[in-house]
């Protein structure tokens, strides 16, 4: 029932290989892997001389396992000789993803006096009498920590600090691609909740959020609670409010494309952890109709003992009919199934037995919980993580514009109300007119989403307030220096 | 006795005046800002009609008090309007000074699946495997964390961790600039020894090397000892080693111009902190003759009750004589000053008790122990930390190179033999054709500096390694893929 994995970017390739210089060696190469399943995507000659050619071969395999046997199937052609395997994603990886530069000239002393020494004292006396100009005079307006004890790395589990950096680099890529945000990996060599809270305190003077990530449940819960309390900048943690607002766009788009109410639908949810939890709080916020939620105890209902504070509010907050059977009797006349769990624990039988117009979002990764395609067969409306099948739920939608947002507003904290305002703006960007069982959420690439999101945001912020030009130039100079400009 | 401040671009302010649109009225005002002692370094014309102009006059003054002067000078002026009075260094300010980069493209879909997921995952699954390939695929190759509680912030004192962070940002600027280190700031809201190593501790694994900076002595002593121990990556403490290896460079060159040996000769140094500390360890280390250390207890000798651990050390390994007199008399027959304390301190008369070609190095800032001028009467050599004077000893000639090249070798320890060899090559950047006594130093802005500090950093290290080369692209492709590269 597994889903069959198609050669991706994500698993390019580039074969350097040496092959006689006659008519068909190089056609003989590209047959060879399009017969092994891959897809030659480049084809580069990097020497040749009168009886050899060396060329540069990329490929996109569908896992390491496939770009072995393609590099096997080449080794074993006459006359080929297979001299280096590059992997593209390895390369790009070199050095890291993200780098720290400045945004002021350093060419003379004048430029340097006015960055460092001696100018720089009077910036820094400034903030000291006034802390609330490090939101105006320093990175602090910009920059948001994106933390992690690397104790839920993806779907690999815990991989610890080192091992979770490719993917905050990367998140903290996005979070300047998509929404023009400052965003540093702050990986922590601890996985003790009182540590994290205290280090991530002591490190916030220099950020204007935080963003929580990739930490395991239900640590994340306590964590993320006790640094809303402490401190004075908004904190999110990505997988269950970034998740949590996808889902909300997503499945407002999919019950106007069915023609229900969210007041009238019965949601089962698999998959109680961060994401599970905050789509369910965010859902019951919004008045989902009932929600039957499974984790690995089975349906969470009153009556059962030994539940963590968060699953135990779950019980008592869902499942209004106290139903305790399983997953697959859970879904028979359900109208939406949610999954954020494990792979392949539904068939499509399972689906048929939902009610008529089902939704299934089945986002685990990069295997869903249902296969997608047999999922097509008996649901009106059908949901992923993966970016190879339509409706690609993906947080990308959300975190850059949230941020984006609540740094322009000086928010001091992340809210529900901008959860549903973000949800709401996603969905939107879909329009009236574009909206069908394959379209219920726009594409990671539209560049309508973050201004959208951020917009609502704002809006949705306490104190809102317009955000400041992005480049201050002479011809409206802010009036700063308080002494410079007292009257005599 | 105080140094006379001159105008600098540390203190430029920029003003928009309408004034009336006859041939003399600009003039007046250039005049103006002439006679009031400031420098006027541009003049921008706005706006205009028949009968006014706007311009926005820019000049560089002495500190903010002298700002305010020029203003009351220009509003005194008939039929002139001073409109608005920005200050260039809070302008340069705004937004802070560095910004997180990309460094990889994420246009479109095979990108991002490599930069994020699914790519990505294994990425992080190789680190988890090797923990020693977070060098090669993560930041932690080139990056390097500014530490700092806000306790010792410039001259200014503990301002605290957001009142810290324009000057972290600062050095964060001026290492991409000088060694194409990525930098980041850490300012932490705590000055509690155990919790800044406890933190630092943490966050370790995103970063080559850690950056102690303005954490005040003896506490610096303590967090950086403790550091070094627990980690394996370099601890530099930037108030002291990188003020210690400029001031041996700098002593390198003065005694070079004198014909002294520095086994021959006697030193006083004001200033037990985090600088003087270290600068006396590296000159004890390297066989001066005699030192005679001061601070607030007088000269410290051996007889002395109530010293710090730090102070202990120095009274038992300086003073041979055990000298306990005052500052000016221990300078009697001295061949070297060094200063790195507190302003004014001593007259030119002082600095005439001292031996013949005396060498003075007066670090306080911005006002040195004493006035340079003075001191040039009587001493053959005389550095501060002025940038408006001769022999600047500013420790930017120093860590940009010394991190560049503990990165490059993959340091796992900053060592005084790596401190010795940038002193010697910052000292050797300054020709033996070019030296004199107003030429110890290069210039910040010589680009052979880092390069050559680096170098000598590498050359220095425990484990030394070639530094990898910069872009690895197709025509060289390392061999990554351990599974895609596997022979049948």
């Amino acid at each position: 029932m597994a889903t069959t994995r198609l050669p991706s970017a994500g698993f390019s390739i580039t074969i350097r290989i040496a092959v006689p210089a006659d008519a068909s060696s190089i056609g003989r190469l590209t047959t060879s892997v399009g017969e092994a399943g891959a897809v030659v995507t480049a084809l580069d000659v990097v020497d040749s001389d009168p009886t050899c050619v060396i060329v540069d071969l990329t490929c996109d395999t569908a896992d390491a396992s496939h770009a072995d046997q393609v590099v096997i199937a080449l080794r074993a052609l006459d006359g080929v000789d297979v001299r280096k395997v590059s992997d593209r994603t390895f390369l790009l990886h070199l050095g890291g993803k993200i780098e720290v530069s400045p945004k002021v000239a350093l060419r003379n002393r004048d430029e340097l006096s006015r960055a460092y020494t001696p100018g720089v004292a009077r910036v820094c006396q400034a903030i000291a009498d006034n802390p609330a100009d490090a939101r105006r005079l320093t990175i602090k307006r910009n920059t948001v920590a994106v933390v992690s004890d690397g104790s839920a790395v993806l779907g690999l589990g815990n991989l610890g600090p080192a091992a979770s950096l490719p993917v905050m680099e990367g998140k903290a890529a996005l979070f300047k691609r998509f929404g023009g945000v400052d965003a540093w990996p702050v990986v922590l060599d601890t996985q003790d909740a009182d540590e994290i809270v205290a280090i991530v305190k002591a490190i916030a003077p220099a950020y204007g959020g935080i963003n929580l990530e990739d930490i395991a449940a239900p640590r994340c819960f306590e964590i993320e609670a006790r640094l809303r309390e402490a401190l004075d900048i908004p904190v999110f943690h990505d997988d269950q409010h970034g998740t949590a607002i996808c889902v909300l766009a997503a499945l407002t788009n999919a019950l106007r494309v069915v023609g229900k109410q969210l007041a009238d639908v019965r949601v089962v949810v698999s998959g109680c952890g961060a994401a599970g939890t905050a789509i369910m709080k965010l859902l019951l916020r919004q008045g989902v109709g009932d929600i039957v939620a499974y984790d690995r105890k089975g349906a969470l209902h009153r009556g059962q003992a030994d539940l963590n504070p968060a699953w135990r509010w779950l019980a008592e907050n869902t499942n209004r009919d106290g139903y305790s059977g399983d997953l697959p009797g859970a879904l028979a006349g359900a109208d939406v199934f949610i999954g954020v769990s494990a792979p392949n624990l539904l068939s499509g039988d399972d689906i048929a037995t939902m009610a008529k117009d089902a939704i299934v979002f089945a986002l685990a990764n990069p295997d869903p919980e249902v296969d997608p395609r047999e999922a097509r067969q008996h649901a009106a409306v059908v949901a992923t993580g993966r970016s190879d099948q339509p409706n690609q739920i993906n947080n990308v939608l959300a975190f850059p514009g949230v941020f984006r947002g609540m740094l322009d507003a000086h928010a001091e904290e992340f809210t529900e109300e901008m959860a549903i305002a973000a949800a709401q703006a996603i969905a939107d960007v879909v329009g009236e007119d574009k909206i069908n069982p394959t379209v219920i959420v726009p594409s990671v690439f539209d560049v309508r989403v973050a201004p959208a999101v951020a917009a609502a945001v704002r809006a949705a912020a306490q104190n809102p307030t317009p955000p400041p030009a992005a480049d201050p130039g002479p011809a409206d100079l802010p009036e700063i220096a308080a002494s410079a400009s007292a009257t005599p």
